[in-house]
């Protein structure tokens, strides 16, 4: 298979950051005019992200939100508590500008690039519209798998190649968004998989289901995974089996990102699922990471305590798109100004702790 | 007592707002592209700003952190890491804008209005610098009272004058921030006299003293309690007896911002000590906080209960200077745009959800 031959060639350019680096970082970060460690974790972040990138200081120049659109054939079940057709017109409302993610994105002096990875109802075209359609949803992964394995390398290829595409003009922030009408489905599927928590522990309300509706959610997803059996140290069987076209392209972005040294901000719950494919796929991925906030989705804390991550961010948010990663953005922000504009103690000429 | 009689009628301009603006606030949010509380305490922090300001969409375009100084006698006591010529030296380096407020307030695009309340060494005049000194330093708490009703008066008013001079620009956000080696004593003093919680259980490193310190630190805490014997119902009692000028003059700060529905947002264990002296004085107050974040000072989570008030961020910061109100300001805009720039279902044509 070229496809699994080249996802290989590709994931062998991922290596762990030289850990050095941040401990560098935390030095001049200790010579602030500021008791040592008083900004807490912004300080963490700071070093963090001379680490990830190498870069000394860090920048945050040109940070990209990627929000990636799928449809889940999963919905056949009733687990969502909106129609499919807003996938679609959510699209339509991020190319206008009108969505949360477009605002926040604003906010954060971040691009937010929106990708067709799986919508199901026609798009039209738009010149903001990266279409990178696998196929027009995945099929109901309760009654037999999402996708064929080639169409999950072809969804990991297809993020990879994002991140390749924007990195001409400089990409050095990756954020991670999506967008898909019971997208949360397979997020809870791929979480109970692979980090082997109970079903019903890592399903939540997504959009705002009621309590028969999760009871149903929750037996919907028990069954992909009994009917389907997926390889939990496989990430592709898992993907290819109860994931969706979103989740693979977030998959690929984030892998991408480990590659060239972009630090990746995950954002909520379904892209920290991505994370998890990516990172089942690659360990070493999890160097790059950045856990944006904690998801309002149960299902979330199961992964950051998987991939070993703390969220800067707590709250109570669970839009997705990228909205926790763009104000997550500022925080980054804040932590490389703080490391590049602070008067040092001997510059400023204020004393330090008496021993 | 002439001062007496002008802060009780000042304060008499304290009422709390009208909460339907917030319930109206919240039906505006739940009619945008996104499901109903889906950006959870960012709706929130936008009805509530609503609601203290009576505005509507509420404005935070001429920010201001009021960061003031002051020196504490009970330094003489040994219960700081640093030598108290730090404060001064530290309001320098403010005024050169190389301190961490200095960087956050410019990430935040908000201006930050530097006063001396009380610094015990001699400063340069300098054209940023606003001169409120009540007195070079309080005296030591832990042999008598810190100062005199008089001079805790003083520091309110002032206080409250600084808020009125920057009216006159069209302040619409106050963030609150102070300097002053020491000043985590008088702050765990106040704490535990108003909130009644143990000295023990309120009582932290401050900039970074040893365990050894740290037991010091209690014991000259409970020794200036017991000699001075501060009246918890009478916030001016427990300011004259175990506060500070830069804690008086936040007071007055908090009180001027809740008279003017200006919304307040209050930086860490400090300046939330400050809350306290404001709402003590007058309940009402409290209508017109917002907490910013959760400080690492261990006493901070006895005065965030006793306010009724859960912060925004928890980056285990302990800076001061208003360093956590600035990073919330960002989160702030971010929450005004949510409210004023996101489509709603219908301008957008998105499908509602099914009931």
């Amino acid at each position: 298979m070229d496809r699994l031959a080249s996802l290989s060639t590709r994931l062998e350019r991922i290596v762990p950051p030289d850990s050095s680096l941040g401990v560098r970082a935390q030095a001049h970060l200790d010579q602030l005019t500021k008791p040592q460690g008083s900004l807490g974790r912004l300080e963490e972040l700071a070093s963090k992200l001379v680490e990830m990138s190498g870069k000394e200081p860090p920048t945050a120049n040109r940070p990209v939100i990627f929000t990636l659109a799928g449809d889940h054939g999963v919905v056949a079940e009733g687990v969502s508590a909106y129609p499919q057709i807003v996938t679609a017109q959510m699209v339509e409302n991020f190319l206008r500008g009108g969505a949360g993610i477009n605002v926040l994105a604003r906010h954060a002096g971040a691009r937010v690039v929106v990708a067709d990875f799986g919508v199901a109802n026609p798009l039209p075209s738009h010149p903001d519209l990266v279409v990178k359609k696998v196929a027009p949803g995945t099929q109901n992964f309760a009654r037999g798998p999402a996708m064929s394995l080639d169409q999950a390398l072809e969804a990991i290829d297809a993020g990879w190649d994002l991140v390749e595409g924007e990195r001409s003009r400089g990409l050095d922030l990756i954020g991670t968004g999506e967008m898909g009408i019971g997208n949360t489905t397979p997020a809870s599927a791929i979480t109970a998989v692979i980090t082997g928590a109970p079903v019903e522990s890592v399903t939540g309300k997504g959009t705002g289901i009621d309590e028969v509706a999760l009871q149903k959610k929750a037996a919907t997803i028990r069954q992909g995974i009994e009917l389907n059996q997926p390889d939990p140290r496989d990430g592709l069987d898992v993907l290819a089996k109860v994931g969706g076209f979103e989740i693979g392209g977030l998959a690929g972005v984030i892998l991408a990102g480990a590659a060239h040294r972009i630090p990746v901000v995950v954002d909520g719950f379904i892209a920290a699922s991505a994370a998890l494919i990516a990172v089942t796929l690659k360990p070493e991925v999890g160097h790059f990471l950045i856990a944006s906030h904690r998801s309002a989705e149960p299902g979330h804390d199961a992964i950051l305590r998987h991939l070993g991550l703390t969220p800067y961010l707590d709250l109570r948010m669970r839009l997705g798109e990228g909205t926790g990663a763009a104000l997550a953005f500022t925080l980054i922000r804040a932590a490389i100004r703080i490391y590049t504009e602070m008067a040092t103690f001997k510059s400023a000429g204020v004393s330090e702790k008496q021993e």
